[in-house]
């Protein structure tokens, strides 16, 4: 989590929302990414897909059952979906997300019943750099 | 939707589910993408998701609000989130999808109260065409 608030912080310096994610197996960084929205013009381009095409792409899987995804804030809905879709392990986040959440908040994606795969979710690590990083940005965008 | 159709048709040469999408702006069709989740060893490159993607660089916008998505069947919650975000004007589906769909079904990502765009949506065009695209996919996976 250290790393992807590393990434966050760094993603801030292009305009785009400070969030960053990493994907980790057998204890080893495998994939990382900021978020890229804005700076490619990509309205799905959230760290957390960005991360996923990547591990996906490395391992010639779309299964990464074995891998853990550490990611900054709460995935959206389209996210968690991609999650679901790729069976990821274990998800980790930082800050809670209740407006735009899709894990704990909104459609909470994972107790869907058409939803196939729910991941070990575990929220709130690191919670207040995470959420720090956010509400520094967005006040800096609003002076 | 033809062309998506047609889109839809070549992609199940690579294995791949076949669908197809395409994006129309001022009736010219600015991109268009099937589904390439096998090919490319990614779970979000649902054929939404990548004219999405390359819509956003042609247009150099996140906002594709003059737009409108033609996507042979039913966006799934993922894709759904994706055209909210990118605040797609109208969606036009083919084939319904009570099992992944997002749209009418599932999570009904656009009624969620924390959806902040909701696209005209015409579900059901050229549907029997799309369906049957779909049926003999699946019927020649299990033989």
């Amino acid at each position: 989590m250290d790393e992807a608030l590393k990434i966050a912080s760094q993603a801030k310096n292009s305009g785009d929302v400070p969030v960053g994610a990493v994907i980790v197996m057998d204890n080893k960084i495998i994939a990382k990414a900021g978020n890229r929205v804005e700076i490619d013009h990509d309205p799905t381009a959230h760290a957390e897909m960005l991360v996923i095409k990547e591990a996906g792409k490395i391992l010639k899987s779309t299964i990464l059952n074995q891998c853990s995804l550490y990611v900054t804030l709460e995935p959206c809905s389209m996210c968690a979906q991609a999650i679901a879709f790729a069976r990821i392990k274990h998800l980790y986040f930082g800050a809670y997300d209740p407006k735009g959440g899709g894990v704990l908040h909104g459609p909470r994606i994972f107790n869907q019943p058409t939803c196939h795969h729910k991941p070990e979710v575990y929220g709130g690590i690191m919670e207040s750099r995470a959420s720090d990083l956010l509400k520094d940005f967005f006040r800096n965008l609003r002076p």
